[in-house]
C-alpha cells in the first residue's frame, strides 16, 4: 500500500539507515506501544495508520486508528487524556513504533486505570488443566469513572 | 479459534474478571510486549500463539510465534539470550500481554543492539514533503556480532 513515508529499498536502509521507511500491515496499520515518559509504565498497545502516525509526528499528540471503531482518533478528544509525546522511536525492522508520553490527567484506559495492564498472569501454571489461569489484580485504584466520562458510548471490548 | 484458555463470556468477565481468557487474532497471534524488568526499557515487540503462551506461562521463559520463520521461538535457543520473565500482564480486554523479563547477555535486538529500539523519530516534521522523515540514533553501541552469532541465517527483516 502506497503512503507518504519513505519506500522500503533494502534491509540496510531499514535497519541501519537514518530515514522513517515504516511498513504497515495488510491492514494497513503498525502496532504502536505507549509508555509513561516518567514512569516507564506500559499504558497501551494501539494501532496507527498512515494517517495516524503523520498527525502523531506532526502535532506531538498521540493519535491512534481506532479497530473497533474503525476511525481515526486522536487520544483524549473525548476523555480530555491527552497524551503528549515526549519521544517516539521505531524499532529495527520499522514496523513497530514506541511512544513515551506525558498524560494530562493521568489514566489512558477506558476501564478507568492508570493502564490497560492492572492484572499479572499467575507464572508457573498449567493450562487446559483443571480450572482457569488465575490473574492478579495489582492496582484496583481507578483513576476516573468510566460512566461519567463517556456516558452510553458503546464499549470497545469485543469479545 | 479454539485455545486451551478460558471461554471468553462477557466484557465484565475479560476486563474485570480473574481468569486469563486472552483473544488471539484472525491468524491466532496476540502482541508481546516486553520491558527490560532492571531498567523499563521497551526491548521487542513480538506475538505468541496459544502454544507460545502456555510455554511462556508455565516455563518463566519468554516463547514467541516468529511470523517470519512460521515456527515456534524460544528466545535465545540460537543466540543464548534467553529472557527469563519476571512478570506477566494482561491488558483490559485481554488481547495484548507485557513481559518484563531480565535478559542473559543483556541484548534482545538480532542487528545486535540491546533493544530493537535503537532510532528516534524527529517530531514536528511533515511526512509528504521534500525528504524523508529524519531518524536520530539513540544508541551506536552494539552488544554482539549478529554474523559471529547468527551466521548464515536468513535475516528475519522483510521489505
Amino acid at each position: 500500500m502506497a503512503n507518504e513515508f519513505a519506500a522500503r529499498t533494502s534491509v540496510e536502509q531499514v535497519e541501519e539507515g537514518a530515514e522513517l521507511a515504516p511498513k504497515f500491515d495488510a491492514d494497513g496499520l503498525i502496532p504502536a506501544v505507549t509508555t509513561d515518559a516518567a514512569t516507564g509504565e506500559l499504558l497501551m498497545v494501539g494501532y496507527m495508520n498512515a494517517e495516524a502516525l503523520r498527525r502523531t509526528i506532526e502535532t506531538g499528540e498521540a493519535h491512534y486508528w481506532s479497530r473497533s471503531r474503525q476511525v481515526l482518533w486522536h487520544k483524549g478528544a473525548t476523555s480530555g487524556l491527552v497524551q503528549k509525546v515526549t519521544e517516539l522511536m521505531i524499532d529495527d525492522d520499522q514496523d513497530c513504533v514506541w511512544l513515551r508520553v506525558d498524560v494530562t490527567g493521568g489514566a489512558s484506559c477506558h476501564v478507568g486505570y492508570r493502564s490497560c495492564f492492572y492484572r499479572r498472569v499467575t507464572l508457573g501454571t498449567k493450562a487446559g488443566g483443571k480450572g482457569a489461569i488465575k490473574l492478579e489484580f495489582t492496582t484496583t485504584e481507578k483513576v476516573f469513572d468510566p460512566a461519567a466520562v463517556y456516558g452510553n458510548a458503546p464499549n470497545p471490548t469485543k469479545l
